[in-house]
């Protein structure tokens, strides 16, 4: 994709729902974005701190229209919330035509594409400016053949108790760590918000017609393993939610990983939070990937990444403790504490299948 | 969808690729259609019976070109074969074209669609015929939330050991079986070939976004229910199959059966007859089955359907009588048999769990 340069300057459009669990595009950009942000839109935060609303620590100001960010001279704004389903909220439709107005790119994560819509579009080409969909798939993928069993790098893919429960976020860190100890480590990116992060480059699976989704994926673990030693894909949904355990199947099966981490968030009460689906027992949950993924390529989960965002410092402790205790696996949170002793065991489990291999 | 009617006369487009495992669309069509069939279209077969060439006892005559059956004035071709990925050959442009010359429609259950072609879709155009591209999806379609827990009535949903084994048949044989022993009973079709069968009626679940396929087929559900008592979901690819197992994951969560009939042919070597994909056993399929339809609705394998069509009438009845001492469940070839054994426990199941909903 012919994406944003990593010197141009983002505003983050997120009116009416920054924080509130809703507005996790822009607080992926605001964490792991190369590119320079200078506003989070949202007349209803405007003032207060992005610490204060998503606990992110940054210097970057919250605003209530484009026009008070103008004079920092933005490039693009992205849209960075998402309603269920991805459509397009009609609501945005105007401040989205103003930005292109004011002669900012527009980037989005949305199912429904800017390009389709005809308001946006005869704005982007009145002004010049270009709608990046980054969701929009290539146009032609293959049907996934199980090719990503025999690369020689080695792949390791999040998996979830749940959808959005810091899968991208927890890959990023991985990655990151593995990069730091020498690796040569490649995030792929399988959602909105990790293309963005990645710079335009990855396929969003759940966008993705359904015979090609593990085509994609086998496709980009393939392309990475040429010049890549480690491979980190990016997990979507949960293999026990009902709308997306399809695209967490299609994830697993076309990447084919050696290892899986779990991602849990032990606050939650149920599926998408909601107590009609009572989470799984973890033993169960990992025996759930585990199985599904031995019909394709055995792989085991290594260690829990667990998202302690809602609890407090003393709580997130027991948290963790707790979890190793059932699971009997490394455990933590890489947003809080890091992930060093998650990645040991990742370059461990590495290391003992690569001897097994000779 | 505006489909064709009952009467319509239909010719089998399957040049160069009737029988040798190609034309599963145009065996469906011939097996289960209402619509009158004229003639089948293979250059390669012409003048052959389809008895000789795929098993089916029929008096369609199989013939060179349209030019040769237009004399039984067709109303619409069919394209009957469909090559991997679903898109459309170059070689078949000009025929097609012929067709919608010659006054017919043309009916298309690719990945690529025919009103996407210019060329044909000019050719329909100018001659006032319709392009019935089954496999396109409805525009909006939900995401699903596990509301085909909560129907009243009885739903199977026919799984199986690898794709293209034969769910549409079971499908259909149950559910006219179930029919004929005095139930409301509704085939839902989630495929191009049971579209087709159903008169245009059902959503192919492999072509939809990856996000809403298990929505696609809780709507069906949800809808059947209200006035059906049973409802048979005919199942697409396989858990264990690297390229469609998310598909298969994503019916089972949105048609969340009260029961499943595995779909088993004992002369396979593996996954698409691959031996690079041994089938699993059969108790561990049903173990995968049984164990991912838990995280959402409890639900069990009750019997197998066998395809027997490679292996002769003593070797046919060897396989069942195996199957069921390997299993312990019921087991028949539901086109070569029948499925009364079947039916029989699919109905014993339904008044068990009434009972112990009661």
């Amino acid at each position: 994709m012919n994406y944003l340069d990593k010197t141009a300057k983002l505003v983050l459009y997120c009116e009416g729902e920054f924080g509130r669990g809703k507005s996790k595009t822009a607080e992926g950009i605001l964490r792991y974005s190369d590119n320079p942000i200078v506003a989070v839109i949202d007349s209803t935060a405007a003032g207060r701190s992005t610490m204060e609303m998503v606990g992110i620590e940054s210097p970057v100001p919250i605003v209530s229209s484009l026009k008070e960010c103008l004079s920092l001279t933005p490039d693009a704004l992205v849209l960075g919330t998402a309603k269920s389903g991805g459509h397009l909220p009609e609501e945005w439709r105007s401040d989205i035509v103003a930005a292109l107005e004011q002669g900012l790119d527009v980037v989005s994560g949305l199912h429904d594409f800017l390009v389709d819509d005809p308001v946006i579009n005869k704005a982007a080409r009145q002004n010049n400016r270009r709608l990046l969909d980054v969701r929009r798939p290539p146009e032609s993928l293959p049907i996934a053949s199980g090719l990503a069993r025999d690369v020689k790098a080695f792949t390791l893919l999040t998996v979830g108790s749940d959808a959005s429960i810091g899968k991208m976020t927890v890959t990023l860190e991985l990655c990151k760590e593995a990069e730091r100890q020498g690796h040569k480590a490649k995030f792929i990116a399988t959602g909105q918000t990790g293309i963005m992060v990645a710079g335009g480059e990855g396929i969003a699976i759940d966008r993705v017609i359904g015979d090609f989704m593990a085509g994609a994926c086998e496709q980009m673990v393939v392309d990475a393993a040429r010049d890549h030693d480690m491979i980190f894909v990016e997990g979507q949904g949960a293999l026990a939610h009902p709308g997306f355990s399809g695209v967490t199947l299609a994830l697993l099966h076309g990447a084919c990983p050696d290892a899986m981490i779990l991602c849990h968030n032990a606050s939650r009460i149920g599926i998408g939070d909601c107590a009609d689906f009572p989470l799984q027992r973890l033993a169960r949950t990992i025996e759930a990937y585990e199985m599904m993924a031995s019909l394709v390529h055995p792989s085991k989960v290594i260690g829990i990444a667990l998202n302690t965002s809602k609890v407090d410092d003393a709580e997130a402790k027991r948290q963790i403790q707790d979890c190793e205790r059932e699971t009997n696996l490394p455990c933590n949170d890489a947003v809080r504490y890091g992930c060093q002793n998650l990645v040991e065991a990742i370059l461990a489990f590495k290391e003992g299948s690569l001897c097994k291999q000779a």
